[in-house]
Formats: structure tokens, C-alpha cells, sequence
């Protein structure tokens, strides 16, 4: 048994970015103190969700990889000795910004990045208008803790994007996410995006026979332009193991950090019983390629 | 709305292929005198699930399409008016074999054959003795019920297959299929693996919008060679919505016919709150068609 302590970091953001920074570099410590080796944040920790409006003002809050957040972190990884999995918001040159994940190594150097590369674009989630496309790939960071295959909540509903990491070689699948409710839908309609949210990641843990770790971040913020509407993010960051089985789960209302051991042997277990890589039938999956079979 | 009444056949099956085939049509026939349009039997729904051994004489069992089963199958599908569904264990030619889905119109012709892409072998499912992969890749059935993206048991763990069949316009994901318990497990393996094989295909339904149809065996049949040992198929056919979410599922241990209404309008409604279509990085999922990308 090759045992990964790991912990997951689900808060509420304010619009004080440094009292954000401050209690993310606390639950840190915390979590570092209990044992974890592997630390994962949420989606855009530093702040409030921004992309509840198209504003250009806001490219303000984007800062260059490395900055002043990655200082911040790789201090920290240094200091407590941990791989910390942050999500920045990545100005790379001007008028050109992603949504990026930075991945810190236990000696506070910078293990790798990965640029999200699903982009949504719905009522409240305006990313299109903020993030360039990822141009990395599907690429796993490779870490003292093992292969990370970080992606970025959008991505969290693509098969594809999974199977890519587990193609490379990746231990884990990591989700640092941004997801909630338009507080107007009924609440069997919430239940059902909750739970498809859960059940889709579940689903990729399972097709790959890989753990999985998602992170969301939690309580209500308001939209700027109409307070009265906004987003309530529901929390409920998980960890699963390589049949999807849930090991641990958050509220989906209160700031937590959830510790959560996970065996890195089981993947190879589970494969062996359950061997979907060595049936794939790549001479058919051509058209995966294409946009629509049309 | 546009609500297609579907129906799905959870049966046990015993030595005398016969009455197999008599209770199907029974059930059939019910299920039609219930109202329903579509009827999904189980995988290789003639006979106990043989492939728990090896054995050259059991290739007898295999029959053409069209044989004596489609014979039948097609005149009941015309009499009761309705599309059937149907899995059979097909001898295409000498020593060339398939697990062959093969639908019947309300007319009682031969809507269209799909031949089994991804075959499994582990102790007790040895199919890759039985049947030679498919060769017609993942194409939908079109019927006047719908294109039904018709695929078989293992391929149930691919996501590249749901995905080709819903690029290709799939109306529905159906799954005739005959997955079981060792009981020598223990039940907490046993309840992993069942809600594993659920959450699988509910995360297809999820990452394409499509609605699911899932049919599988029930009962214990026992091993030819070692009547100790054997499969505890676990039943639980369902039916799921576009968001994964659950419409109806049926027993473990009961034969069962379940109905359901599916709304087949539900897809683009949902398809335009999570238009996952839309975002795909075609442009980067090469490596898809590779076995691993080491």
C-alpha cells in the first residue's frame, strides 16, 4: 500500500484578495499539519468568482506565472515541505490570459503548470470573454507525490481530457473548480447539476481506474452588476478512488479542509480486474476528432 | 415534449433456449399491451450467460442474422408494432463469430445490426474465445423511435464509444448487457462494483445529454465446470435522463419489466445549458488513438 495523504482546501472568497491568500496559506498550514503531503485549492482561490460579468477592468486581477501568488505558495510548499496545487489567474502577455494551474514542489519550486482548456461560457460563467484556450495539452505534472493529472473544473465534464491524463501516465486526476447554483432554479433542478457534477468525475475515476480529487469553492457571491442575482457555489469537494467510490466528501455550505488518505497501489489492482486500457479500440476512435459526425 | 414509452427486459435465463426465448416474447408482448414503443432485451438474452468457460462446442449455440431467433423476434416486433432491441451470439461464417445487437423495426424488418466493439476476458467472462471484435465501429441504429446508439455490456466502461455514438447523432445510449457478482466477494466489493458499473454510464448519459437505457440479467447461473463457482448477475436495469439522473431501475434479484417514459426533447434543453459539444479540443485529443502516450 502506497499511501498519498492528501487534503483539500474548499473556502469562501471575500473581495479582500490578501485575507484570501492569508486563510488559504492558514488551511495550508493546517492541512500540512495534520500529515497531508499533497495540498489542493480551488479554482481561482484569490478571489471572488469575477467572470459574473464581462468587465474589462477586471484583466487587473491577473498576474504573471510566476508572481506574486506564486511567491506566496512556493514559500509556503518550501516552508511546510508539501506539493500545493493552486489556480491562478494567468496574465502571459498583454491582452493574452488564461486559467492556469500552478503546481508547487515540496522544496518550492515550480513543478508545472497546466493552462484549462475547456472554456465555458454561460449566463455567470463569462470565461470565454477572460481566458485564452489552453495551449498545453493534456500534460500530467510530475511531482514528489506522483504524476498529477491537474485539470480545471469546465474540463471536469470531458471524457476526453481524463483518458489523455491516464494515457500519460497520470496517478491522480485533480479538479480545482469554481461550480454553483443560480440560486432561481428549484431545488430538484440544483440536485440534479449537483449530483451529475459528482457522477460525471466519479464516471472518469472509474473508465481510467484512477483516484480523483475535486475541489469547489463555497457560500454565495453576489453578481456586481445585480446584486439580487449571483452565484451559491455548493461546495461538496470530493475525493474518490479508482472505482469512483467516494472517500471522502465536503458540506456544501461550509468552509472545510477534507484529509483524505488515498492508495496509489489500488489503481494497478483495479486495473488488472477491471483492464479498460487494454481493450480500447484505437483503430475505431477516429472520429473523436471531428466536431460531429456529420 | 416528445415522449418515447421504452421498456426494458430484466430476465433470468435457463438451459432450455426455448422457454428463454418464450418468456421474452412474453414480456415483450406485455410490455407492448402496456404501451411501450421500444423494447430492450438483455445481452444474449437465448441462454444462460455460456461464456464462464472455454469450450469449442458451445460455438453450436451461435446462429446467422437473420436466423431462427431474428425469425422470431422480427414477426412479434411486426405483430405488436413496436422496435425491438435484441442481442445474439451471431455465426457470420465458419469459426467467425460476434456478440451482435440487432434491431427489429415496428414492421418487422431489420432495422440494423451492431456488432460488440470492446470484448472483455477475465476469469468467468471469457469472451475474447467467442467473439471477434465488431468491424462495423459505433454507428446508430436508425428506427422510427430514434437513432439509437446501440453498444453492448464492456462497451459500457469506454467513453469513446457513447461519445462517437452521440457525435453521430445518437438519440438515445442503450445497453443490452449480463454483468454479475462473484459471490465469492465480499459485499462491500460487490456493492462497489455495482454502483461502479451505474455511475459509469450514467456519466456517458451526463457528458453527451443523451438519455441511457441499461438492460442486464438477472439470477444466479452456475459454472459448467465447477457448479460452486458461477455469476450472480445483479439486475438493476435502468434509465437515465441527460443529466444522468436516475428515471427508473429495477431490482437485484427480480425478473422485471420496467417502464419508462423517456423525453427525448430533454436533450437539447439541457444540451443548451451544458453545451459540452460545443468546447471540445479537437485539436488536441489526438493522442485518443493511441494505445498509451509514453
Amino acid at each position: 500500500m502506497k499511501t498519498l495523504p492528501a487534503a483539500l482546501i474548499q473556502q469562501r472568497c471575500s473581495n479582500n484578495r490578501s485575507e484570501n491568500m492569508q486563510k488559504s496559506c492558514a488551511m495550508i498550514t493546517s492541512a500540512a499539519g495534520s500529515g497531508a503531503r499533497l495540498i489542493v485549492l480551488q479554482e481561482l482561490h484569490t478571489g471572488p468568482y469575477f467572470c459574473q460579468q464581462e468587465d474589462p477592468a477586471l484583466f487587473d486581477l491577473a498576474e504573471p506565472i510566476p508572481g506574486p501568488s506564486c511567491e506566496t505558495l512556493a514559500a509556503l510548499a518550501a516552508r511546510l515541505g508539501v506539493v500545493i496545487v493552486s489556480s491562478l489567474f494567468e496574465r502571459r502577455a498583454p491582452g493574452l490570459y488564461h486559467n492556469t494551474a500552478v503546481v508547487f514542489e515540496q522544496d518550492g519550486s515550480l513543478a508545472g503548470i497546466y493552462r484549462k482548456m475547456h472554456i465555458p461560457d454561460d449566463p455567470g460563467f463569462y470565461e470565454k470573454f477572460y481566458f485564452t484556450p489552453g495551449d498545453l495539452g493534456f500534460t500530467p505534472i510530475k511531482t514528489s507525490v506522483g504524476s498529477l493529472g491537474v485539470l480545471v473544473c469546465w474540463d471536469q465534464w470531458y471524457p476526453e481530457a481524463a483518458r489523455l491524463m491516464a494515457l500519460a501516465g497520470a496517478d491522480l486526476l485533480i479538479y480545482p473548480t469554481a461550480i454553483g447554483w443560480d440560486p432561481a432554479d428549484r431545488p430538484e433542478e440544483q440536485e440534479r447539476q449537483r449530483d451529475a457534477w459528482i457522477t460525471v468525475q466519479r464516471g472518469h475515476a472509474i473508465a481510467n481506474g484512477l483516484p480523483l480529487l475535486s475541489v469547489n469553492r463555497v457560500g454565495f457571491e453576489a453578481g456586481t452588476d445585480k446584486p439580487e442575482t449571483g452565484i451559491l457555489f455548493w461546495g461538496t469537494s470530493f475525493a474518490a478512488g479508482p472505482q469512483g467510490e467516494i472517500l471522502k466528501q465536503a458540506s456544501k455550505d461550509n468552509e472545510e479542509i477534507v484529509l483524505v488518505d488515498v492508495d496509489l497501489s489500488r489503481t494497478e489492482k483495479v486495473r488488472r480486474i477491471w483492464p479498460f486500457l487494454r481493450d480500447r479500440r484505437i483503430d475505431a476512435y477516429q472520429d473523436i476528432l471531428r466536431r460531429y459526425r456529420d
